[in-house]
């Protein structure tokens, strides 16, 4: 079978094998519902309440902070909607470059008679400290900048920004681009002003259909799927064990090897980026600090979404910007915040590396990239 | 390994052997995100999309008619909450014996100005057709009534339910328990005057992580998640492709069983039930029309939750009562709205049979049920 060569990390990774055989169990005898008081259910139980510590212990966070959730949107819309649900109506910050699942239900939230303020970045996409000050000035009741940039990969310093937003509200990131790629201590971003944090599983070679909303104890959150009381009242629903099990695995895993992964994923970001400058790519945030894994890029006057299809027909599977959900034509939420001209925006090509890339990868999809951008760049010459 | 017989479906199915073997290729190396646009992407959309037409197929529904969710709960929560929030503040008219998947969120209603009025059952838990017709006077804006009740496994007439409530608001039906031991006709239900039901896989030997609201398409919906707009924007968050496979293929062997299970499961209830009178047990709506694997029974003087902890150990998995989530020390709504008395509904167990049960383990659970319930019953005689 033909499989393109994987360069889309950011949108979804592959199940590692040891995260697969850690979830087998579970899906082909082990079927027992966590909440049933017989040997089958405490089973279950069992392995949730391990999974629970596996994925606090690898973000040095307590287990009774973990609230599970069926993915990073339900988790940001928790946080959002939960958190606003407990309080009287203020002014919600969140910065511009946010994923839909934070910007959207942040927006719901005016019917409530919330007001969004949203928070500006500078030309390599990093919350502009002078109009991060005069947004605290309006007490936000709740905050929300993203650890890590799911387009650009540009890292925000989470820990600076609680630290400034003290005295504020509840304040939360949304960090699922963050776990196995950055070192994550959510105790001691806690300390420093944060109260919580999304992680999701399948960004991290776990399975889709769990991630967690990490959340200082202080903070009241309003369930969002109410019901059977499960996740303490503030998550309802049958936990999917597997998928539960899967994450923490992952967690684990992600944990150990952000010891030694960056520093292979950034030589290979490294070889990519002098090889994308060569042919003459424009590297957007470049000079910004960035996940290892993560460039984002255009050619002048080459469309993104072509660029991407005349790639997976070459063997390379990399995004034109997020991917979040059906067609979108509308270019990046995230380069217009930056200030990119509409025209480059629309040239974005996003590669995100993972553990599974190697150099060879590299050298064979530059060298795809500068056939085909020739091609594209020729026949826009001749239409000229 | 020690493996009690497992007696307890309403609360979980194991997965069928043939669901799996669907879901594993989207474990093992199928990992796209069904949003992104290369080969990955593409096999995982039409994988989700199979599974849309196999879900609609199984309740003769139109594939846009299914929107996907991540259990039950979540799809109870978003029919009574998401149509709630685009209509305007009225009466919510729900059975006293629903889900607190759909009770807890009719409450959460009321913050915002409806009303929630409780549809009573009579002493076999159906409907009470004098109350509900008097609940049709307050031109309800919203309804829902469980097609079949996951403690009592009594059935209602939603068709009949649904064409007496024709001119009120949306109504919806709680049809988990349905699938696979019931035919489940929406075109028909719809026609009726229904508008809604929500399905869920793990309930029918599909994996837990996934499940659906059918919707007539005339209902609006405010998404309880949002974000990249997935679901047509009604449920956002990257789809758990596996999960959803699975369902697919679950909700495809559930229609094509129907035709041979139900009667295979009756034939044991009919022993199990003869054996527990013998027993001198008190079944409950024993009367009604009731799933053909779902027998609620007490013992007198016997605590249902003793009897379950002695049954575990002898090697029988079964419930006292919904197996919702941690420990709720309160007797059964379901039997309390019944009108049962308290001692009699702190008795309450629940067997609830499966495809894998056979006539063996009927007749070793009620030889085990004697020698427990003789035990039991000495020990109340010597405490008096």
């Amino acid at each position: 079978m033909f499989r393109p060569v994987y360069l889309d990390h950011n949108a979804t990774t592959p199940i590692d094998p040891a995260v697969l055989a850690a979830m087998l169990p579970w899906l082909e005898s082990q079927h027992g519902n966590a909440s049933s008081r017989h040997e089958y259910g405490r089973q279950a139980r069992q392995a949730i309440d391990e999974a629970r510590q596996r994925v606090a212990a690898a973000v040095n966070a307590h287990p009774t902070e973990v609230v599970f959730t069926s993915g990073g949107s339900e988790a940001n819309n928790l946080f959002v909607k939960g958190a606003a649900g407990c309080l009287k109506a203020g002014v919600i910050a969140v910065s511009a470059v946010e994923h839909p699942c934070i910007l959207k239900p942040a927006l719901q939230l005016q019917a409530q008679g919330w007001r969004v303020r949203t928070l500006a970045v500078d030309a390599n996409a990093r919350i502009d400290t002078a109009d991060f000050a005069e947004a605290l000035q309006l007490k936000p009741r709740l905050l929300s900048v993203m650890a890590a940039n799911n387009e650009t990969g540009v890292l925000q310093d989470i820990e600076r920004l609680a630290e400034a937003a003290k005295g504020s509200g509840w304040f939360h990131t949304d960090a699922v681009q963050m776990l196995g790629k950055q070192v994550l201590d959510f105790r001691a971003l806690n300390a420093a002003g944060l109260h919580a944090m999304t992680l999701s599983a399948h960004k991290a070679c776990g399975p889709k259909g769990a991630a967690a909303l990490i959340l200082d104890k202080r903070v009241e959150i309003q369930p969002q799927i109410a019901g059977g009381g499960h996740e303490r009242g503030l998550r309802s629903g049958t936990e999917n064990v597997a998928a539960l099990v899967g994450f923490g695995v992952a967690a684990e895993l992600a944990a150990q090897r952000v010891a030694e992964l960056p520093a292979r994923l950034r030589a290979m970001q490294k070889a990519l980026e002098a090889g994308l400058l060569g042919l003459g790519a424009r590297i957007f945030a470049q000079g910004a600090d960035r996940l290892p894994n993560t460039t984002y890029f255009a050619f002048p006057g080459i469309d993104g979404e072509t660029l991407v299809g005349k790639l997976d027909r070459e063997g390379f599977a990399v995004a034109s910007g997020a991917a979040c959900s059906s067609a979108n034509p509308e270019p990046s939420h995230v380069l217009r915040a930056m200030g990119v001209e509409p025209e480059s925006a629309r040239g974005a090509v996003r590669v995100s590396l993972g553990a599974g890339n190697t150099e060879a990868d590299i050298e064979q999809f530059i060298n795809a990239l500068q056939a085909t951008v020739g091609r594209l760049q020729g026949l826009t010459a001749l239409a000229v």
